[in-house]
């Protein structure tokens, strides 16, 4: 077998895609335009703020990550640990580069939208999110790809646990960039609208609320740095479950390389997609859904001829095909239920009370899982019986993956336009600015809510792939859950979600206090603040969503980690079988649980923007007032919780098919 | 075999029950008290509102249940037909005597409690309510034993799908009466308290106020008649799928017996714990408690004594003991998060807002699934594992519900002492008698919390049976989780609950619309009716709750019905395999989302209450309001959704095993 074609393909095709976004960038970044003091000083407070974040994170992961290194160290082997250390640090080193990039991007954009409009704004906030997008799967394809030149046809290790640690490493790290980042998110921002919309009567993003600059920050933290290391999971997670299923079945060496082949060709696909934004037309909504309907077609394209060259059964492309369609599809349902017609129902029930927007929005949350969770049943039995089996199931799930270089991008767009609104609000830009800066925020809500359906799709078809690989290294072929082992394993596992999303919101209540408590204090003691005289101490306001982050991520994390390993080793001989029930559990409830609170989010919030828009009496009116107490409930619904189930999905099958052998 | 004496065993102990509380109300409802003329008018407009209610849901059902009779006895046999027809019929006269008894009840309740005080009224309402639970507990016994008796020997028959068949009729009824008294029930009160108290500011149980009676009667119907056939369909239900279990695996005659004599042995267990009431002296809920524990006791004294006897493995007690301790287990759980610490909590943080309130509710309510579901995964695993295999786990799920005349009889004094306290504010007694039926109304609420707790733990243990039973006759050795059949089913499962949750709770919200926009009518158009000298249109609002529970419970029952035998030819060959995935995913999704919502909204309520009482500035406080919203959303939750739940999952399960062999 001549292995190095391969690796200098896979590193070739990754650095193809970094080095273009990082000239992208540069060349975005470096426009000649006028200048302006006021928002430098404050997108450097941004910046400050999210990369202190980051630091204090990454130092307390540093811990985690240690101990982690060392456990594995002392179970196997130090090639191990250290694949484990890699994955970890690819994970940290993407979310580095994707925040540095945003919190110039974000400024930028801003001065963009007064020097040269809508277009050249909307194109330099893409260009910065999708150093974000580009990097992830730069990294991951880079990461899996050195491991598998260097340890797959290496008989002195074992090849699948090296790669199940890498990517154990890039779980790690998620869970706690999610669980953080969604908390510091919505502390601040429930904290800034409390008091300062709410008590204060100041409008969004205005620079005498002390939680305003926090709350940019916590846009940076949540939806960027958190979205990647969570979608850099599910990347590298799909991609090591498929491999290690198709190695450990002693499948052909092409059957093995299929993944890592299918996310390079994602890669290039979404290289052009990215490149094609550059040239199309029309509504700026439009050519984001475009540039990823090019790539998705690019992909299938190239996916389909390596399928013939590679002499691989032409079958799995039909779970490719599956894989890919399946994403589009829930996205596509995501979209219905978070805007048209179930919001303006739900923005006409407001009317009644913030009792009747309650129940109202649940109820279009709790329907709106059924038919991506039913799609994502379609997939699996289909590409199962009419494709490829285990392997196609898990075939789908790196194909739903593998053009996460453009899906992401448009994720990381998002933050982007947000913060770049929220610069110009307090620079004090003009109406015109804000015009064109609101636009691009609107479209980013909208590639947010796709980006979250998008990710519990992913996350469950993943979860999928690990499981397979799981019950393959376990040696179970069969999973009964007439067995009671299984099926008291499934009923536990369906229990974790509803423990991990309580502690989580609480975990939000209990840091929105102490926001709101320091906000009250400093309108209270800062003389001349809201008449907007004195600048309020933003920076204690950013300590505290950072402490508050810090600390309340370690309980869920550990619990995550724990409940696992005391399940495998607690119930000794049937361990195996429990944990496959218990991973049946979480990923069902997980996934139910995930969609509903991040579609539930979502639909409050567009609610209360569509009630804010002018109908049903617009704000200040009683539907307004309904619609913004269902709003702050689906803050930490969509932001923290949801996608904290997301990660919960994927780590403990991860940590399942770890420990499979042991 | 000789089979007559037990069924003179069966019949003669349920008719010792039924006489003995037929006797006991008798006597409660005819002592010498003084009569009061409004208040037998009250009494009289509610006992025809529920009378009416139930008599036209029979009617709709009537059609329902003659289709099925056709459709059954076309597909298999007039015999078979006969008993479904049975089932249904036995639930509905259940339902009718337990209303009668209820409704009389009521009024009495109020009169002992003004001639002769506290513990009299006590008595009256838990007699009242003790008629209900031993109708249940008898007519189950007598129909299953008769069953038993005519067909368990006759070869002529398919023994297992004519107790299935008395099943179905028992589950078909149960839902209808479930969604539609769950349905009818919210919509009045929901529409009696939002232009009642908030608008108008009018007391609770105000004669002013039009949606007061129908409010009344919607305890009745959604606590006594919907909670009564949700009881019989599990009592019913977890009989059958042991029997079905035993039969089909051909066990030794004298553990197919088994579970008729458990509930046998229970039903006198009842009896006993009964008539303990008289004799138990102290603080009323004590009495509650210990009669149920006394019950308790005996049963399992009786039980292991016959298992002695009639010479089954002593392992079997094992699972015996597990099903009733189980059961206690997780009222007590209940208990913790529906009052104490977790509500002081909840109230404290209502301070800042509905929003809060909303979140932390449901963040309490989310975790309070924890413990009691692996209280259960727990219990399926030891008594498979350490007793009696799968027959061992649905053992479990008979003893739990063996001694349900009295836990069912202690449920059914919630409503008639609720109904009590209505009837005593609308005759204008004085706040010496209020005082002492709202004392027997909140000690109503905590049974009423403990009995959804109950209620979902019996209906969880039940469908596993059922599911087993179902393995069983479709000859499924294996469900194997592996099998994408099986993964799929389990995902379209897991949705099913989510449906009928988003259909219940809209379907309350528009009925309550309905109610609202009449009460609202009342008020304007009938001069007088704020001041109290005229009397509102009571009838408009009753026939209002009527037709919107009779029209909204026909989508989710059809939809119920459907969904499992869609599945089952639809899928043809495999048809079996992805309706077993389908039962796993609907009874793990359901027991979760039923649980989370029946605490959610006990939780919400209590909080209310507490702050009522006083704490955290009491009433029309900031933290009132913000409760007072949170009670809104929990009123269907409670009530409506989270009931329907318990039913769907024994409704899907027992369908299922009808369809096993077609």
């Amino acid at each position: 077998m001549v292995l190095f074609p391969y690796l200098l393909l896979f590193v070739g095709v990754s650095l193809l895609g970094i080095g273009l976004v990082t000239i992208l960038f540069k060349k975005s970044t470096s426009i000649k335009i006028e200048d302006d003091a006021r928002a430098q000083y404050i997108a450097r407070l941004i910046r400050r703020g999210a990369m202190t974040f980051l630091r204090k994170e990454y130092s307390v992961l540093a811990v985690v990550i240690l101990a982690m290194f060392f456990i594995i160290f002392m179970v196997t082997n130090l090639v191990t640990a250290l694949a484990y250390l890699f994955g970890a640090s690819s994970s940290m080193l993407a979310g580095y580069i994707g925040m540095r990039a945003a919190t110039r991007s974000n400024v930028v954009t801003t001065l963009t939208a007064k020097a040269k409009g809508e277009r050249a704004a909307f194109l330099t906030a893409l260009v910065g999110g999708s150093v974000m997008g580009f990097v992830v799967a730069g990294l991951g394809l880079i990461g899996v790809g050195l491991l598998f030149y260097l340890f797959v046809a290496n008989e002195n290790y074992d090849f699948v646990q090296i790669i199940t640690c890498y990517a154990l490493g890039a779980s790690s790290i998620a869970f706690f960039a999610r669980v953080g980042g969604g908390i510091y998110t919505k502390a601040a921002d429930v904290g800034a609208d409390l008091v300062g919309k709410v008590e204060m009567g100041i409008p969004e993003d205005d620079p005498r609320n002390p939680a305003v600059i926090a709350d940019n920050v916590g846009d940076c933290v949540g939806d960027t740095a958190g979205m990647g290391a969570d979608i850099f999971e599910s990347y590298v997670d799909a991609t090591v479950a498929c491999i290690a299923l198709a190695f450990g079945a002693s499948l052909k060496f092409s059957y093995i390389t299929l993944p890592l082949m299918l996310i390079t060709i994602g890669l290039l696909s979404s290289i052009l997609g990215l490149c094609s934004i550059y040239f199309l037309k029309g509504k700026l909504n439009r050519i984001l859904h475009n540039s990823t309907y090019i790539a998705f077609v690019a992909f299938l394209i190239g996916s389909y001829f390596y399928v013939r060259y590679a002499e691989i059964e032409l079958k799995f492309f039909g779970s490719i095909f599956i894989g890919a369609l399946v994403g589009v599809i829930i996205g596509l349902f995501t979209d219905y239920y978070t805007s048209g017609n179930p919001i303006k129902k739900l923005a006409q029930t407001s009317s009644s009370g913030a009792g009747t927007n309650i129940i109202w929005g649940l109820s279009i949350g709790f329907e709106s899982v059924v038919l991506p969770i039913c799609s994502i049943a379609a997939a699996i039995f289909v590409s199962y019986n009419f494709f490829g089996g285990l392997y196609g199931v898990s075939i789908a799930a790196v194909s739903m993956l593998a053009t996460v270089g453009i899906t992401m991008s448009v994720d990381a767009y998002g933050p982007i336009a947000d913060n770049a609104g929220g610069i110009s609000e307090m620079s004090g830009f003009g109406p015109e600015v804000r015009k064109i800066t609101d636009k691009l925020d609107s479209l980013g809500n909208m590639t947010a809510a796709l980006g979250k359906g998008f990710a519990t799709g992913s996350a469950v078809l993943t979860a999928l792939a690990l499981f397979a690989a799981f019950c393959e290294r376990a040696n179970l072929d069969v999973l009964n859950v007439l067995d009671p082992a299984v099926i008291a394993g499934v009923f536990i596992g369906g229990t974790m979600p509803f423990l991990i999303a309580a502690l989580t919101m609480r975990s939000v209540g209990r840091a929105a206090w102490k926001m709101v408590v320091e906000v009250r204090r400093q309108f209270q003691e800062i003389v001349g603040l809201k008449e907007g005289k004195t600048e309020p101490d933003y920076e204690s306001c950013i300590a505290i969503s950072t402490r508050a982050a810090l600390q309340e991520m370690l309980i869920p994390g550990f619990l995550t980690v724990l409940v696992p390993v005391a399940i495998k080793f607690g119930f000794k001989s049937m361990g195996n079988y429990v944990l496959g029930g218990f991973l049946v559990g979480v990923t069902l409830s997980g996934a139910l649980l995930a969609l509903m609170m991040s579609n539930t989010g979502g639909i409050w919030d567009n609610a209360k923007k569509y009630i804010e828009e002018g109908h049903f009496g617009g704000k200040g009116s009683d539907a307004h007032k309904a619609a913004v107490v269902g709003d702050t409930v689906g803050d930490p619904f969509k932001d923290t919780s949801g996608p904290s189930l997301n990660i919960l999905i994927k780590v403990v099958s991860i940590i399942a098919l770890v420990l499979a052998t042991l």
